[in-house]
């Protein structure tokens, strides 16, 4: 099986478009002819958020028709398994303390199919800080004290590094200290604290925003950078163990997967792949959703898992309310390119450096071993700098040469700032858009229920966050299907 | 509504078994006189663990009949709210890292239902450390030193404070290290650590591990309390975290009554309380159940979420294998004695203390203020100098004064050691227990799944493992059942 999306290259074979995958599923749909049945829920959307949700509601009995503009399950976290190793095209790890993946991991008993990204104990086991002049070489202990020196720095805004802003990670509730965050760039904040960073610390604090972001410092919210600290439990090992610890031997689509299967095995899922909706119209007996191939279903429901990037590429009839066309015309500002590179350098394992602020690609790691011996180095580059790393490869090879250099048998990547159903990676708001639209963002409007990890209340951006949407939409659905809870869940959505 | 569980003293009405319950199910049964029906499945037992497996099963559209020998859903965690204020039987805390429970808290969105327990801004806003012979007064920044420093050294068995070894706290695949120290028990540990402990950093530590374990030095076992560390982020500030910060503002009993309600609305569910189980039959077609009453019911399949130390009070044939009853009959060690007081002494709110190794209940803190404007105050007592707290009304009032003096307005408590269905408080193993047996008591045995917080892989003994238990074996049923997912799900429990 292969999918559409995403791009590998080595020097035999070029550049080329498409990679193996077992998230790409066929046959592509199991449509029937019989076209006048109205759903109870159509699910738009075959990322974790709409694979949860359509999960949810097949299991539960509701008839689901899943419509996906993909030919492949997974939206921004999916795997290409390329000579026996998984390379993650966009979401990659998970922890225990992440609360809706670990009980999807736990649920599945795949608890023992982790590993951990980093083996600090190999060949060049250092991390460097390039700033286009020199390069530093470093310890990994000393990379932890300069990263979370600088970062203790950055987010101490309140003299208890940000837990009297942010006490509760997981509400909708902000404080008015919180609200003032989210108006503050961290750029803004970088020039309060810049006295005190060392220039090292500098780089080290900026590289590691702008890896969270894909943004730049003035479009990524104090606020929300905050929010990932918080999640982290305030701490920088907090950050090493949820953002980069463990991902799945087997890739993020054999996680994926079990949730489409489990699915279609209870028989309530019909699914067409290759399909992006242009069109939701809210009828007085539900919706009624138009394709681009001019398809069109009813159901009594709809979960749209769309992401905000593209939100305004759907026309809804009646449109949608001011403030969730506002959110969605601003947008998020993540354009991370991630780019991972198969070297002979079997010395680089246990390596990590920054390049910055100088080169395309800013932040990389030794990320595994391939089954060859080859090391797998997965890097990371965002708004500033921004290139295509399809459009030219020779600039993307020279943006991994700029970190460290290296000898590569093989480029694998997905360019997220093309993707037509994404126009981005994960969810990272600009200033104001949360405490503006976060509760536009996760408001109703007529029979459409709106469930992305976009505006999830937890883990905002992540996996985690995307079956948290699921997870409520489709117990929302429910519910207002009257098969669910006898209590007024729908107001509680908005 | 009220159970029959649990007692409350007042000056004016004595002692008084029973207490107001919104988890007392009325009516306790809605089961018809159809009794020829063979259900799916048949849970045993309405705790955490049995509501989650039947709440899952019944939305995935099996028969479900709920068996409860209690007049009451919770199991070891429920609430009882008196004029107005919850008081926590049992298990009470819950935290976001909690991957099940959270996961069931942002789906019935109760996550701004939560508060936090401790609130160290008031009065006696102190740690007090009573030897039988002297209280010692303290900050409480100084009991986190003391705490916190003797905590370390005795988790610091492998110059990683435990991180080396267990790195992974969510698996059945214990390390050769982690089955050794599984064999040893916490006195066996403190004897090699003797010489480093201040003195108060023993009481400290020696207290804080019967707090957890509700056993004795000699009955705990070292793994198992590593195994808690480990899941508290390995620190003491996630201890704090994790295992006493945020509470229901409407106790565990409104939250537990959610899973129920859902389960019910599903129309699929059948119910009895007040109904316990003495035998259990696998037949070719499936289980036959009977009751105290001799009410006779068949299923397809069965998941008994009957605690550990109760197990071997059913009949099951034919019997259980060996080693699962062998694991019954060793049973866990956890006695503790917890005992709310509401007293009338409002400058105790931020009080925490011990008084060890002396005094009937070891251990206390503020824990709230009711609205009359007194102060809860939650103690607990351990398997050393264990007392049964119902009989002598004025050996339970001398424990808490042993503590520190109060003006008692009011006692809430619940005897878990005399309680038929528990026989103890939440699972805590001595040596040995879990390497010899913890797969013993996940399997199997016929049509019979066995899930309990008890045996669970994370959050063993916490309302978190039980979910994740009734999770587990809600979807092994269905898979055996041939509705769930298409793979061969039931070794996998095994």
């Amino acid at each position: 099986m292969a999918s559409r999306d995403g791009f590998s290259w080595t020097e035999e074979d070029g550049l080329k478009p498409g990679v193996p995958c077992i998230g790409a599923i066929q046959p592509p749909s199991n449509l029937t002819s019989a076209h006048d049945v109205t759903y109870d829920v159509i699910v738009a959307g075959a990322g974790y958020c709409g694979l949860t949700a359509a999960r949810d509601a097949a299991v539960a009995g509701l008839k689901v028709l899943l419509l996906e503009g993909r030919d492949r399950i997974g939206g921004r976290s999916w795997s290409s398994n390329i000579g026996g190793y998984p390379f993650e095209m966009g979401g990659t790890w998970v922890f225990w303390g992440q609360p809706n993946v670990w009980r999807e991991i736990m649920r599945y008993q795949m608890q023992d199919e982790l590993e951990v990204s980093y083996d600090f104990s190999r060949g060049i086991n250092e991390y460097h800080i390039s700033n286009g002049r020199t390069t530093q070489r470093f310890t990994h202990d000393e990379e932890d004290k300069i990263v979370e020196s600088g970062l203790r720095k950055l987010v101490n805004v309140d003299g208890a590094y940000g837990k009297n802003v942010i006490p509760f990670s997981h509400t909708s509730k902000f404080s008015s200290e919180a609200i003032k965050l989210d108006s503050m760039s961290v750029a803004d904040r970088l020039a309060e604290i810049q006295d005190s960073l060392t220039p090292n610390e500098r780089l080290a604090v900026e590289s590691f925003v702008l890896l969270c972001s894909g943004g730049t410092l003035e479009t990524t919210s104090v606020f929300e950078f905050l929010h990932w600290w918080a999640l982290c439990a305030y701490s920088y090992e907090g950050c090493i163990d949820y953002l980069v610890k463990y991902k799945f031997r087997g890739g993020q689509s054999s996680f994926a997967i079990r949730f489409f299967q489990e699915a279609l095995a209870t028989g309530n899922l019909t699914y067409a792949f290759n399909s992006p909706i242009t069109t939701v119209r809210n009828t007085t007996a539900g919706v009624e959703v138009t394709t681009r191939q001019a398809q069109r279903f009813k159901a009594r429901r709809m979960i749209s898992a769309i992401p905000l990037n593209v939100l305004n590429n759907v026309t809804f009839d009646p449109p949608l309310p001011q403030g969730k066309q506002a959110a969605a015309s601003i947008g998020h500002v993540n354009q991370c390119v991630k780019v991972h590179a198969e070297v002979r350098d079997r010395d680089l394992r246990s390596y990590t450096g920054i390049s910055y602020p100088h080169n395309g690609l800013f932040y990389a790691l030794g990320d595994g071993e391939t089954p060859s011996g080859n090391t797998h180095i997965v890097a990371f580059g965002g708004q500033h700098n921004h290139f295509e790393p399809d459009e030219d490869i020779e600039v993307t090879k020279k943006a991994l040469q700029g970190l460290t250099p290296m000898n590569i048998k093989r480029i694998v990547f997905h360019n997220w700032s093309k993707d037509e159903f994404a126009k981005g990676a994960w969810f990272f708001p600009g200033p104001g858009l949360l405490s503006n639209h976060l509760n536009d963002m996760r408001a109703c409007h007529g029979k459409v229920f709106f469930a992305s990890s976009d505006w999830a209340l937890g883990w905002r951006s992540f996996i985690d966050g995307a079956i948290e949407e699921g997870t409520r939409a489709a117990l929302a659905v429910r519910n207002d299907l009257g098969r669910g809870e006898h209590v007024p869940m729908r107001s509680k959505l908005a």
